[in-house]
C-alpha cells in the first residue's frame, strides 16, 4: 500500500509520501514515492505515486528520459514544460505511453493497470498548482475548496485534514496536519510505513524550502505522534458520557 | 453506504450503526440496520447490518419466520438457540438460505451478494460475545485482543477506536468512542448519516441498558460533535510546527 497527500494553501505545497511497498503480504521492501524535479528558478516540482510500482517507475524512467515531440523533432521533457498545466499533460502522456507499453501484457497476467499520481509546483513564475492524475492520463485539479488531495490508503488520514486544512492555513501548519495524518494512516493500515519523504515549497519561492527524508526513529516526528495521541486521550477523557438511559 | 461498529469490553457489549442507504448516488433513504432481539432474563441480541438491503432484509425475516429444522421437523429461531455460538450459525444459515433463493438472480444481474453482520449479545447467561458474519455464513469472533469489529465503510473511524478502546474501556467510555468514530465516519463520507442506532447491553443484565436512537439535533451528540472538533483543533494548535529546514 501507499498513502501520499498533497495540500495546496495560500502559502505553498506540501507533498507526503511513505515508502512501503508490498508485493503480496510477505514481500515488503523500502521505495521512493515521491519525486522531486527542481531546477532553481525555473521549476520545482513533486510527482508522488500510487499504485503498481512497475508502473509508476517507468512513468519516472520516461519523464526523465523524455516524450518524443513528432511536430519538433524534439524530446518534450519537464524542463521543456513551460506551464504547470503543460507539465501535468506530458506526466499524462508518459503514462499512456507506458500503458502502450505493458497495458496489454498486464491484462493478459490479469493484473489492472493500477497508478495514479499527484503532481504539484510552480513553473516559470506561474501559477503554483496541484493535480491528480488518473491511469488514464486524466487529471483533477486541487482547488481552494478542498485544498488537498489524496492518494493511495486514503480514509484514514482523511478525516484529520478535513478538519484542519483550509486555504489560509499556514505552511507548516499544512505540514504538520499532513504528518498526523500520514501517522494516523501508518497507525492503521501496517501497508504505509517509514521513512516519510516531505517537499514543501513556498509559492514564488523558485526552489524547494524542505526536501527531506522522515526516518523512523526523527525526534520531532516521534513527539507529534506522542503528544497527537496524548491530545487524543484527553480530548477523550474531556468529553462527558454519554447522559443515554440513566 | 454503511458504518456499524460493535464494541466488546469486560462490561458489556455496544453496537452502533447509521441509517442512510442508497441505491446509486441519487436514490439516498433511511432504513434501520442495527435490529435487536430481546427475551428479557433469555437473550439480548443485535445483529447490525451492512450491503445490500434486499439480502439483509430477507436475512431479518428469514430469522423471524425460522428455519427448518430438518432433524426435528419444527423452526429453528434465535429463540430456539440455546448459546450466541447456536444463535450466530442460525444467522449464517439464514444468510445460506436467501442465497439459495436469490444468489443466481443476482449474478445474472452482474450484481454481488453483497452483505454482512454484526452480532452480538447473550444467550441464556452464557458468555456474552460479538461476531462479524460474512457472505458465505462463515464468521469470525471479537477477542479482547481487539476488541471491537466494524462493518461497511470502516476506514475513517477506526483510527478513533484504534486508540481508545481497550477490553478494559468503561462501557458508557465505550459508547462515547463509538459514537465520535460514527461523527468522524459521518464527517467524511456522505454515505453514512443520521439518524444513529445505538444498543448497549451490560454484561448479564439480562436486558438492553439502552436501546436508543440519536436523532440529527440530539443535544447530547450534538455536544460530542463540537467538544470532539475543538478538542482536535486545540490538539493541533498545541503541537509545535515542523522544525526541519530551519
Amino acid at each position: 500500500m501507499t498513502y501520499c497527500c498533497g495540500i495546496l494553501v495560500r502559502d505553498g505545497l506540501v507533498m507526503i509520501a511513505d515508502t512501503r511497498t508490498n508485493a503480496g503480504l510477505d514481500n515488503v521492501s523500502t521505495f521512493r514515492k515521491l519525486h522531486v524535479f527542481e531546477e532553481p528558478g525555473r521549476h520545482v516540482l513533486a510527482l508522488s505515486t500510487a499504485g503498481n510500482l512497475s508502473i509508476s517507475q517507468a512513468v519516472i524512467s520516461t519523464l526523465q528520459e523524455g516524450l518524443d515531440n513528432p511536430e519538433t523533432g524534439l524530446k518534450d521533457t519537464l524542463s521543456t514544460c513551460t506551464s504547470m498545466f503543460r507539465a501535468t499533460q506530458l506526466v499524462g502522456r508518459a503514462v499512456r505511453h507506458v500503458y502502450d507499453l505493458y497495458g496489454e501484457a498486464l491484462k493478459d497476467a490479469d493484473l489492472r493497470f493500477d497508478v495514479s499520481f499527484l503532481f504539484g509546483g510552480q513553473v516559470n513564475g506561474g501559477r503554483m498548482r496541484l493535480f491528480m492524475i488518473y491511469a488514464a492520463g486524466n487529471f483533477i485539479e486541487c482547488t481552494s475548496d478542498t485544498p488537498f488531495l489524496q492518494i493511495g490508503e486514503h480514509k484514514y488520514g482523511k478525516p484529520v485534514l478535513d478538519r484542519s486544512i483550509t486555504f489560509e492555513t499556514d505552511l507548516y501548519d499544512a505540514l504538520k496536519s499532513g504528518l498526523i495524518s500520514m501517522d494516523s494512516t501508518m497507525r492503521s493500515n501496517l501497508g504505509v510505513g517509514m521513512p516519510i519523504d516531505v517537499l514543501m515549497a513556498r509559492r514564488d519561492a523558485g526552489q524547494a524550502e524542505l526536501n527531506f527524508r522522515v526516518e523512523a526513529g526523527e525526534p520531532y516526528f516521534h513527539d507529534l505522534r506522542e503528544r497527537w495521541s496524548a491530545a487524543l486521550r484527553a480530548a477523550h477523557t474531556s468529553i462527558p458520557r454519554p447522559p443515554y438511559g440513566r
